[in-house]
């Protein structure tokens, strides 16, 4: 083989083992991922899929690198190409429930694997699902901003939070439930999310604070502590 | 010891390794739960952690169980004093939102890990989840048609799986990211959602259509695939 081809050819195997990764951490979580089983999935041996990664951890941050790509690619390039604003932000939820729907991870949303398994535990892994939820969500805050310019920065983070659990939530009803209606409803509640958010937070309940023994502390004005 | 005593001894037991399992559930998954483990943490056998429930995986049952009824006691309970109606939600939400931030649990919300945990894998525990998350979600639809009777049913579902959404969301900010501003954020975001959701799906997505390349078949009408 001329060198040439020697690298291409280890930049594929490099690659497959990559995506094998993937597909198992999105079922198993990262922590499931054992060399042994990426073996047998891809018929090398044990230090031929470790050897590209130098260690079994490099290669599962490589992993999660991949699949971050992946959704970035799938999710948030296409709408990059419209100008910010509401019709941005809507084609954004669009492609993110599409994404969840017909999942290109067997296991469903990968970071939501990730953070729910890594969130105990220190370590390279967990430091880069942090960066990339606090990621997330601040991006979705600016989306959110541009696209609904009336409401204030920390009521725009509020609407972000919102979308975000309507993805968190319709894909455990696609994972574990199997709901086929959890799609469209995802994409209702968003747009309805995107639509009504009022400007001003809605007054908190009075109720608990009547009944009696309610007597934990909570904050005077919820509107102040973000 | 007399029988009452003993069974009395018996019960207590029983009740500490149950505890014992769910807490280390909440953190590692209940995949993670080793007999082992719950007999260093309790001074016992191997043995005599798995004997009261006759297998490991019976004991898992139960510790599933056990945390659905804590949950179950700190969140539903109280607010089920009340009349169905707005005051009720909201006062769930903000229980809901308390026990979010100050968990009983040391790794956070039991039915979120499980149900990411389990989706993939079959068995007593998964039907549990699936059993348990089905519930949740009519019970939180038939709460929000009560709170706004003007919603159609199936926009009350929608509702549902907002405020579920939020709740997730707010769990992954409060356990990843550590964010002290979560618990207020979530309230403030189902307050948002259940004062503001509409009648009417909001309309979807023109710019989709729009773009070139758009070719990937949606739904015609959404509202209608509920």
């Amino acid at each position: 083989m001329s060198p040439r081809s020697s690298a291409r050819e280890a930049a594929r195997t490099r690659a497959r083992i990559v995506r094998a990764a993937v597909d198992r951490a999105s079922t198993l979580g990262l922590a499931g991922v054992t060399v042994r089983d990426l073996a047998v999935d891809l018929g090398m041996s044990k230090s031929g899929v470790v050897a590209p990664f130098a260690s079994r951890g490099r290669l599962l941050e490589t992993a999660f690198d991949s699949a971050v790509a992946t959704f970035r690619a799938v999710v948030v390039e296409p709408a990059l190409a419209l100008p910010p604003g509401r019709d941005r932000l809507l084609a954004l939820l669009d492609d993110w429930v599409d994404y969840l729907v017909d999942c290109p991870f067997p296991g469903g949303c990968f970071l939501t694997t990730a953070s729910v398994e890594l969130d105990n535990q220190a370590g390279p892994l967990r430091e880069r699902t942090v960066a990339a939820v606090t990621r997330w969500l601040a991006f979705l805050a600016d989306e959110a901003h541009a696209a609904r310019p009336d409401l204030p920065a920390d009521r725009a983070r509020d609407l972000a939070t919102t979308i975000n659990g309507i993805a968190m939530s319709a894909n455990q009803e696609i994972q574990l439930l199997a709901d086929p209606a959890a799609g469209p409803r995802a994409r209702r509640a968003m747009h309805a999310a995107v639509a009504a958010f009022a400007p001003e937070p809605a007054g908190t309940a009075r109720a608990r604070a009547d009944r009696a023994g309610a007597t934990r502390e909570r904050p005077a004005r919820p509107g102040g502590t973000a």
